[in-house]
């Protein structure tokens, strides 16, 4: 078998056999298939596309490029939950504890924020001690006893993956659906997923901005998951507006602790609980939705959920007093409200607009390795569908910067637009 | 100017600026784009396909990469005739001297054979002493004085076509037209020329299978041509089977003597006198075709053209004696003549498979920089629409050795389809 021979057949719009992939993803994870060869093969795909059964290959393929890991001893079933990345969105702090306390194990492995859109592991941080450092034995252990994990990428998960990533990403191909799908689905069962709840952002501050778009990344990622036998379900959610209110690492910790301490903005409460239920099902804990949000719900009420919040913070080293007290979390030295500068209905808060103007403040990093400040960001205090007063507050910018609290003041201005009509608030989910 | 903008940009399907192609061949030239982004490119624009606007500037930055040879100095317009490579085909060797014959200086770099397909060079070497590696300053005295030269590419002309030609060949890039032409386009005017007679090979010994396909190059080089302000001409010639009889390098060196004595085979001949007459007239010796093939005619009849191809042989230190008694050629040591096994009419002597049985035998090289032998070969000695009577000479394998020549007589014979009803033979130009 030749590498060349295997970009021909794409390149001619043949289907790959599971055999050529193997060879391509493992010779180019040991260095036998250079890059130039590589970067050739994902143009192809890119441009030629590949079945549902191709790229399940390719994410078979890329999972095994390195350990995969084995969680059977540990759970009866291993669940994972996937987002695809957006603005304010802390579900997985609210999500896994309350899953946790139904009594479904979870250990989850998360990434840092790049660009506009934040990471878990940068919002965890924000508790002082929390480590996001976990050995795979650590994980294990912690999985074993706690029932709760929740830590970056330890081991060398699916390195296929991170090197066609940093490949496709100076190539052009990054926006290949076969290529998004089998990176995202290849780390996930990589880290032992058995079961995964896929939540697909779809708008202005997603990676698919549009709803077919994402509709068809869904579907690609639930057939790959059928066909490679974990049982998987998509949540299509909207990202068209910031989800819930905080943007930033320790605001939006503060709105996920809150959650579980009944508060928390409406819309962020139904995402977690809806997502929660969806978890509860695939991991075969609650018979269907209905009794599993019923779990989600008493999870928080009877605060069994905050308590494995507790569990998880200490167990991972982190200071459990600022979940009892969020007013110990380090607050930014300038806090502006900034008002409604007329009368009328909200009819769009721009998410990536807000993202960028967080990372700006200092939040997120231009690049990565860079610092960010915890405690920088945004709540956003009318959403889509709102009606405001002028002079009423819009939103709060937490800065902690003179200089650049203007600019932000400035862009998530301009990332609101208010009109005189009647707007409907924008849909949580989708499908 | 980023080069992951600009593969982004051809991969959507967008028109490329000839600044956006400059910058790309630029960068890769000198290192500072890597072989992945060049690779990545190669396949958007393999598929997506190059206006011929796109592939002008292509051509012209790749012409640009390296050293351009201005003639402008010694000759009044510098002519270059091109072969997309076939079986048989010595034309370089008779046609040069023709047209110097004429008046017109002629100065040519040559390459040598890959594959299955010969190069005039190695056809060259089998005169004993004649040099092909002329400096830049001696093809220019030479030409200047002696008015022809047949040497080899003695400079780094079109490095980034060089460089970019490995890359194709790994990474299945190879059959995309505006790549091809551009390719071509910039290795003659990098080597200074102003006018160019192109002959676009068709049929099952060509790189270009069908005429459409060749007709499409060809017309792509003339619009390139054309645009990048140089006159030319692009001929579609066949390529089914073996142009005139020899087939190894000594054996066609002696039918391109044979042509300039006044013999060789009638099709060969045709073609030549063919070829030689559009140089003549993009060159601008000749008003029109009639008055070119006449000056032509009589270049042969007058043995002007065989005196200059002695010129050009003690030009460049090769033993002029063989030209004139072309007996003195290294021979080979088993010479068999193959007859035909049945009556009929040849349908088909299929040129690829000549051309590896000749590979196979010793003329040609497995890979860059093997050793070849002069002597091997074939004469085909009846051509497609020939009658052939059971028993009559078919053909003569030139072997060295036993076991090669039995090889040799198989694949040969089964190149050859004889038929019993009529078969009017191929034609030698098809536009």
């Amino acid at each position: 078998m030749r590498a060349v021979d295997i970009i021909i057949k794409k390149r001619d719009k043949q289907e790959l056999t599971a055999q050529e992939i193997e060879f391509f993803v493992r010779g180019f994870t040991n260095g036998e298939i250079p890059d130039y060869q590589a970067s050739a093969f994902a143009m192809a795909i890119m441009l030629n596309g590949m079945t549902p059964f191709e790229t399940t290959d390719l994410t078979l393929a890329m999972a095994k490029s390195g350990q995969v890991l084995d969680l059977s001893k540990i759970v009866d079933i291993a669940v994972d939950k996937h987002s695809s990345g957006g603005v304010g969105d802390k579900t997985s702090i609210s999500v896994m504890p309350m899953v946790a306390a139904c009594g479904l194990p979870v250990g989850k492995m998360s990434g840092r924020g790049l660009g506009f859109s934040g990471g878990t592991l940068d919002k965890l941080e924000s508790i002082p001690g929390y480590r996001v450092d976990l050995s795979t034995d650590e994980f294990k252990k912690q999985l074993k006893e706690k029932g709760i994990v929740l830590t970056g990428q330890s081991m060398d998960l699916a390195p296929a993956d991170g090197k066609m990533y940093a490949l496709r990403d100076v190539t052009g191909t990054v926006p290949s659906l076969p290529l998004i799908a089998s990176s995202i689905m290849s780390k996930k069962i990589a880290a032992g997923a058995q079961a995964i709840v896929l939540d697909v952002k779809t708008g202005l501050g997603a990676f698919m901005q549009t709803l077919d778009e994402a509709r068809e990344l869904a579907d690609l990622m639930v057939d790959i998951g059928r066909l490679a036998g974990r049982r998987t379900v998509a949540l299509l959610s909207d990202m068209n507006q910031p989800l819930g209110a905080a943007v930033g690492n320790a605001l939006e910790t503060i709105e996920a602790i809150d959650m579980l301490h009944g508060g928390s903005p409406a819309d962020f409460r139904e995402h977690c609980l809806h997502v929660a239920a969806h978890v509860l099902v695939v991991g075969q804990r609650a018979k269907d939705l209905n009794e599993a949000r019923s779990m989600a719900e008493k999870s928080i009420a009877d605060g069994s959920a905050l308590e494995k919040l507790r569990v998880l913070v200490a167990a991972q080293g982190g200071d459990v007093s600022y979940v009892d007290d969020v007013s110990k979390f380090e607050r930014a030295k300038y806090v502006e409200v900034v008002h409604a500068p007329r009368n009328g209905f909200i009819s769009q808060v721009h998410a990536r607009s807000v993202g960028e103007a967080s990372v700006a403040l200092g939040a997120g990093r231009a690049k990565k390795g860079d610092p960010i400040d915890y405690a920088v960001g945004f709540l956003i205090l009318k959403k889509v569908g709102d009606k405001a007063q002028e002079g009423e507050p819009l939103f709060e910018i937490h800065a902690n910067d003179r200089a650049k609290l203007a600019e932000a003041r400035a862009a998530v201005l301009s990332a609101h637009q208010i009109r005189d009509e009647f707007v409907p608030p924008l849909p949580l989910f989708y499908e």
